[in-house]
């Protein structure tokens, strides 16, 4: 790259322009290091991948070489996967999805912590997750004065330039510079005793700055790439996606009609996935005007929503978009950018935020038991599926919380809906509204046995419903307490009914 | 009570005092009653037992008579007890410890729904739980323009006098004229899209009132008491409450020379009961000076550390005390004032306020297993104690979350480190240290099978690691996944040859 179409524009930190191989010489092992990336946006391109080198390197040479991997959230294949395949990493947070890093960690040959989105910076402001040595961050460009254009996502991005003693930076000219003005980050974070209210009440507010500040000193390589991010394609929403999308919307509009919600709703948040897709494909033909999101990562759905008019305003921290959408996106970059705002993760998802604005909370689950607890990361309770991610911050913090999921998975032979979670994220007291293709079970104001039979009602699978109501009736007589039934010799005979492989 | 003595000095309202019989006659069946009390303080004294007599009558009459019953958190035979003694109760929360009432729930007999304490007032503003018909409210006095003295408690006081339609009060005369100045009632809270900030950077900001507001048209009943607050006594603390104190204290030593807690620590939040009071003991002569406390209930060991001057500032919602600590209160009450603030339990478990203030939170718990999820709740997972009360309130939201427990319980037969708790209340990412009489287990920045490894060795009593080790290394080999290793079919097999009357 010529000094004409670099954007690297400071003058001063010119000479720190290298290779990637180069720049990962100077990662020693047993670094940690803070990565940007989010929900596949932002990532670096280059480094992770002549990281990996290097250590398959070390590693046929017998000298093992491993490093911690902190990100925003999930990455890509040549992040994730490329460290992930050649066993160099040791400690892996705070959320991850990568078939590859999946499978290490479930074969037990790598340690990962999921990490509520919302604690991580914080954690590493008070040093509860020991020494950030390294940030590897991804910039769509340098100013002259030194300041960092951030590029599609920013997840810890402020914390890791803040916190590492070294700064390598990935300047990826295939990010749009017309994404400067996009971002606001906020300095106003302290530690305790020291912190003030976060200022901000309306999903539009903006509190920071366009760029990052960054101490120059601190900056050991900039790396000059040109690559895209992650790109997610999005199937047509399912028979299953698209009646779950409609239980919400007539729920939403019911409870609108009781006076339960304003008539333009209150700011949306939306998990990531097919099923959230269909709701926001929903509510592109619904009756509700003026909408707002608050939420972690923009899609496709979203920004569909905008263009057409009925989402006013998008907050997120991550902007992760298929081909067809990136290319609309790009091509109305001016209009997007009076309507999205990117912020911190810790911002987008604090519990401060989340809890004043009001969020009407929509995730995806594993499993709901029939108590209302879900499971969000653990099959069979014991095999990381990708993590909590922010799903916690919202779904304890938000107006109203609903966890959806298809009634059964692998082909009709698993009920989502079970006598018990063998692993849960998600309490009862978090879970206001469980949504299958089934039906909608609205679980406010419920006792533990009323919960029940609502949910065995309105979302198990009709495959499922009797041996649930039978389990329930059961532990009705049998269980040592009546306030939530159970039988413990059998609360998991589903799943190892399942591990055996003849299904629940 | 001439009308010289009378605590009723607003003269509109004088012709509304009546007897309790009287005032209970105002309550229909199927009413949802709001109730004050919090830990036993600040309760109805008078109208509960009149309630419960009209109940028993009506049933014996074969008048199927039950009604709602919400309150700010536990409170006393007189309330729970005579109400639950009569099957009175159709539905209780959000939380309670009354012995015939746990009795009832447990039998199945009365439904009871345990919320985050935070959450109780806002779902009702935002009709969530259904209509609130009556209000009957504990205050020390009636101004004589009409306003309301909060007594020992506030809870959720304010929500109830707001949002019934009717309200009863007992103005109760064994109360202190002299708390008024003791509380701070903020009016400042909004339904969304309106919500702002709550302005409270400290535990002694004062961001309220002295006194309820209270639209005089509501009042239908009032009853003049003069009966004292249920006192609980504390025993010395036992062996293993100062052991358990003991690491606490450590711990907060090394963290404090390690940068990591500022010398004065941060605001503390500490559960009820013996071991609570243990490590307030332990603070009265360890190394800390000029602490705040920013909790819901202040107990004697509290008042003790702010009468040695150890203690700065305690906010709280209730100030629970034995009859000793009473009169030590009563008789400096105007020094206690200068001290200690009253708020209403939406504000002192804001998630937004503990969040910002950065709490040390301890609080109790029934179990724990080896991966630091914790049950604080259900015994053997379907027997509820009392509720998840605040607790949840202060452990996600907390600078560090501690949960802690004798390592053993009924006589040393049950281990309270087990391999799979059977109701989880805080998952292991709102669990930082686990704390027995055996050792502390700092579980930050560790993955599960590192917190495995460190609550067995730390945590878990003599008799029981060697089952522990045992069981966690065949899952180990034995686990479909390696994430969170876990045998589903011997998981509970703990709780089970206990319910067997084996122990564990
Ligand atoms: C829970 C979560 C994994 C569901 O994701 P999704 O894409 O909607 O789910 P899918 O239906 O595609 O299921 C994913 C996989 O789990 C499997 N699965 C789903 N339910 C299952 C169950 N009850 N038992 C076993 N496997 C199950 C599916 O078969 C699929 O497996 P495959 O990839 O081998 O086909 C996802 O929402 C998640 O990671 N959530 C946690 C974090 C979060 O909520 N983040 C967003 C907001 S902050
Ligand atoms: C969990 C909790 C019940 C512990 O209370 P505590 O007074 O410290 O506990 P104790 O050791 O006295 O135990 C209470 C009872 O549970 C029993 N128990 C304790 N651990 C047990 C276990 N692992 N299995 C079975 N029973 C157990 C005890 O034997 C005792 O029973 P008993 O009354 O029949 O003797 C209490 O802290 C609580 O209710 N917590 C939830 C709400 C909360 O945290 N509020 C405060 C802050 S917001």
């Amino acid at each position: 790259m010529t000094q004409a179409e670099s954007r690297v524009l400071c003058p001063a930190l010119r000479n720190r322009i290298m290779s990637a191989d180069e720049a990962a010489a100077l990662i020693r092992k047993g670094d940690n290091i803070g990565m940007s990336g989010f929900t596949g946006a932002g990532y670096p391109k280059a480094i992770p991948g002549a990281l990996a080198r290097r250590i398959h390197q070390a590693n046929s040479e017998g000298d093992r070489f491993k490093v911690g991997i902190w990100t925003g959230a999930s990455t890509a294949p040549e992040l994730d996967g490329a460290l992930a395949s050649v066993a160099g990493v040791e400690m892996r947070l705070p959320y991850q999805s990568d078939p590859v890093c999946r499978q290490r960690i479930n074969a037990g040959e790598m340690e990962y912590i999921d990490i509520h989105l919302s604690h991580v910076a914080q954690f590493v402001w008070f040093g509860f997750l020991g020494h950030l040595d390294v940030a590897v961050v991804e910039v769509t460009g340098i100013t002259e004065d030194g300041r960092l254009i951030p590029s599609t996502s920013i997840g810890n991005n402020k914390t890791w330039l803040d916190e590492a003693d070294k700064i390598i930076l990935e300047v990826n000219s295939a990010q749009d510079m017309n994404l400067l003005g996009m971002h606001d980050i906020y300095y106003g974070t302290q530690r305790p005793p020291h912190r003030k209210p976060i200022p901000l009440v309306a999903p539009g507010d903006r509190i920071g700055e366009p760029t990052f500040r960054v101490n120059p000193d601190k900056i050991v390589a900039i790396v000059e790439t040109h690559a895209g991010d992650r790109n997610t394609q999005f199937s047509a929403p399912d028979e299953n996606s698209r009646r779950i999308a409609g239980h919400i919307l007539d729920f939403l509009q019911h409870e609108v009609k009781k006076g339960r919600l304003p008539k333009d709703l209150l700011p949306l948040q939306s998990g990531v996935g097919n099923i959230a897709n269909a709701v926001l494909a929903g509510l592109e033909d619904g009756p509700f005007e003026n909408l707002t999101a608050y939420t972690e990562v923009l899609q496709d759905g979203m920004l569909q929503l905008i263009k057409s008019g009925k989402l006013a305003f998008a907050s997120a921290t991550a902007v992760s978009l298929s081909t067809d959408a990136l290319k609309e996106f790009r091509e109305n970059l001016a209009f997007y950018r009076e309507r999205i705002l990117l912020r911190p993760q810790e911002i987008s998802n604090h519990p401060e935020v989340i809890r004043r604005l009001g969020i009407i909370a929509m995730n995806g689950m594993i499993e709901a038991d029939i108590y209302g607890n879900v499971n969000s990361t653990h099959v069979m309770g014991s095999q990381i599926m990708n993590g909590i991610g922010g799903s916690g911050d919202f779904a304890r913090n938000a107006y109203l919380s609903m966890f959806m999921t298809p009634s059964t998975a692998k082909g009709g032979t698993i009920s989502c809906i079970v006598p018990m979670v063998p692993h849960v994220d998600h309490t009862e007291h978090d879970v206001q509204v469980l949504v299958t293709e089934q039906g909608l079970a609205d679980l406010r104001g419920l006792s533990p046995k009323q919960r029940a039979e609502t949910i065995i009602e309105r979302c198990a699978h009709p495959d499922f419903k009797p041996a649930l109501r039978d389990y329930y009736r059961r532990a009705l007589k049998g269980s040592p307490g009546q306030h939530t039934p159970h039988l413990l010799d059998e609360a998991f005979s589903w799943h190892l009914r399942a591990l055996a492989g003849r299904g629940m």
